[in-house]
């Protein structure tokens, strides 16, 4: 790190200082969410996992009727040098595409939010090409894109530090405005390489096992993407046991402004629902700095994407939901946030077998 | 059916027309809407499952841009006579107990209904004791519960077709009313076993591989349940093949209200979401009854409930969630159906590669 000028070091210093701040969720907050839910009116353990999420809801939070209704998907865009080895179906002028898709409110992710009453940010953290006069995107670029992982580091440690450190404040903005549960969201052409680079890199497994189609390349562009992903790692080197080294050789803008941002969220004890193989990627990266994050995460679903159940395992994730999705921006993230939300409620909400006068059961 | 009378012989015929039309979807709209969610900013496929939902919906409803806002769940309410044997965890007083639980909005379908903007209907189709003074309550009862079918036919063919009626004519008023979307649920002490044994005879398979605990009863009270199912099933001889015989003698009221409800909602082109265990029971009988029935189904959940797997897999349905619940009254359902209404919106409202200007995939 002695590459570092002083503001990395400041920046760097604020890293850790986020990790170190994540707390440690109290055995009693869950153990009085058990006795709530068992109070209801319901057979115990009826509501399945509902209830597990409800009672680390209120353990995360630490409050007796914990609220979820203010909600926020966070869609972190950037491009991929290694785009340049032919890994992608689409061309790397797609991320800056779709950027604008989101801000006109034409995109998936648009559409599940307005749904689910989700509020969604779109955030420049990467993307090639010019933004400034782009109204309504949060402006956040800290580099053009990253560099060709397959010929040196995806990033400088200036450009990862910069990247953590915006998702961090996003994070801290967020719970200033009274966000109650952070969804992650991506998009940036050429990102499913890097996720499958970091999983190949943090599970040990081989590249094509963990290397999928992404938004759908064909044969020879899956070969060219593994050999790709391959070539990365051989030259980089990176250490499996440091996820920032990790980050920095294999990884991308968005994935590091995600780590910072569920650092971040966990800190100020706001739930994260990670989305799919790329916030899963990130999610990993977070987990492996710091291993309490795990009690923060929601993983949302289980991605069509080779690799995400490796990385959901390693991470010690069970999904919600299984509906064979692939997109990313947040998709998976907002459908899952709403199931969250209803969890919260029935908890806060749902009468006790006193106040309804329900018998409880016999024997 | 030569027992009935002239009045029952009418439902009959009205049950048998009903079954009658339901309509065949038609392969031309199912490729309208292939074209139309390739046609949107998404890699084709990536939103997995919820694009073939979208495409059936479209097909059901034979629109361009189907309209699922107005939801509604139907919870019919009803007690078992079996209830005799021993079987629940709770005493039978409970169905009625959560009747004014429900219509008080404490229950956890109230919570969920107000969460996710479904209306909820209370049906007493067959609850024991009087309720002629609740308020909000539809009243259709038909019987003061079913008979032991332990010792004989649960019901009569006259209670059988007057309970296919309310669940008929519940759809038709739905429909009426602009309801676009129907959920299944139900309430009622002791209706797993019949649904265990609804499942035993439909799938061949023996009792105790398709029982389960329902609210949580005991070993002592799983092994009362199994043998109450063998005992009916050994008296009543119900002919698999005959979905009205096996409703009639080891079936429920609410059971036959939500088979009566699941045809005249297909037959109105308005999809199903079909809850869990007992729900699916139900389906199961209305699939034998028309296998197009199959078409107009969403299988909210798989439950937890012994059993389910098999009915599922009878029926030709895979889940959406798989949440580990066990409770019923249309809580899977409700859940469920602000999934489908998401597909929904997704294929109405997503932009499309050319009115967005994002390039198409290469190669």
């Amino acid at each position: 790190m002695s590459v570092l000028a002083n503001k990395d070091k400041r920046t760097e210093a604020r890293v850790n200082e986020v990790i170190a701040s994540v707390p440690v969720l109290r055995q009693e907050w869950r153990e009085r969410a058990t006795r709530r839910l068992n109070s209801l009116t319901k057979p115990p353990g009826s509501l399945g996992r509902l209830e597990e999420i409800a009672a680390r809801i209120m353990a995360i939070r630490e409050e007796e009727r914990p609220d979820c209704s203010k909600k926020v998907i966070f869609t972190l865009a950037a491009d991929h040098g290694v785009t340049e080895e032919g890994v992608s179906a689409y061309p790397k002028a797609v991320t800056r595409q779709m950027v604008l898709n989101f801000l006109s409110g034409g995109a998936a992710i648009n559409v599940l939010c307005r749904h689910f009453g989700i509020d969604v940010v779109i955030v420049d953290i990467g993307v090639e090409g010019g933004t400034d006069e782009l109204e309504g995107l949060v402006k956040e670029k800290v580099a053009q894109g990253t560099k060709n992982m397959a010929c040196g580091p995806a990033m400088s440690a200036e450009e990862m530090y910069a990247a953590l450190e915006v998702g961090i404040d996003l994070a801290r903005h967020a719970a200033d405005n009274g966000s109650k549960l952070i969804g992650t969201g991506e998009m940036g052409i050429g990102n499913t390489t890097a996720a499958s680079a970091i999983t190949a890199v943090l599970t040990g497994r081989p590249v094509s096992d963990v290397t999928g189609r992404g938004t759908g390349v064909d044969d020879a562009g899956l070969r060219r993407k593994v050999q790709a992903i391959e070539r990365a790692i051989a030259f980089n080197r990176p250490d499996p046991s440091d996820p920032l080294e990790v980050l920095r050789k294999v990884g991308g803008l968005e994935i590091a402004g995600l780590v910072g941002l569920i650092l971040s969220a966990a800190a100020r004890r706001i739930p994260v629902v990670v989305d799919g193989f790329i916030s899963s990627a990130a999610a990993a990266l977070a987990c492996g700095l710091q291993p309490r994050i795990r009690h923060f995460l929601f993983a949302a679903h289980r991605s069509s994407e080779l690799g995400h159940s490796a990385l959901l395992e390693f991470i010690g994730q069970a999904p919600l939901l299984d509906l064979e999705m692939r997109l990313g921006e947040g998709t998976g993230a907002a459908l899952c946030m709403t199931l969250i939300e209803a969890a919260a409620k029935l908890m806060n909400e749902m009468a006790t077998f006193s106040s309804a006068g329900v018998s409880e059961a016999v024997g």
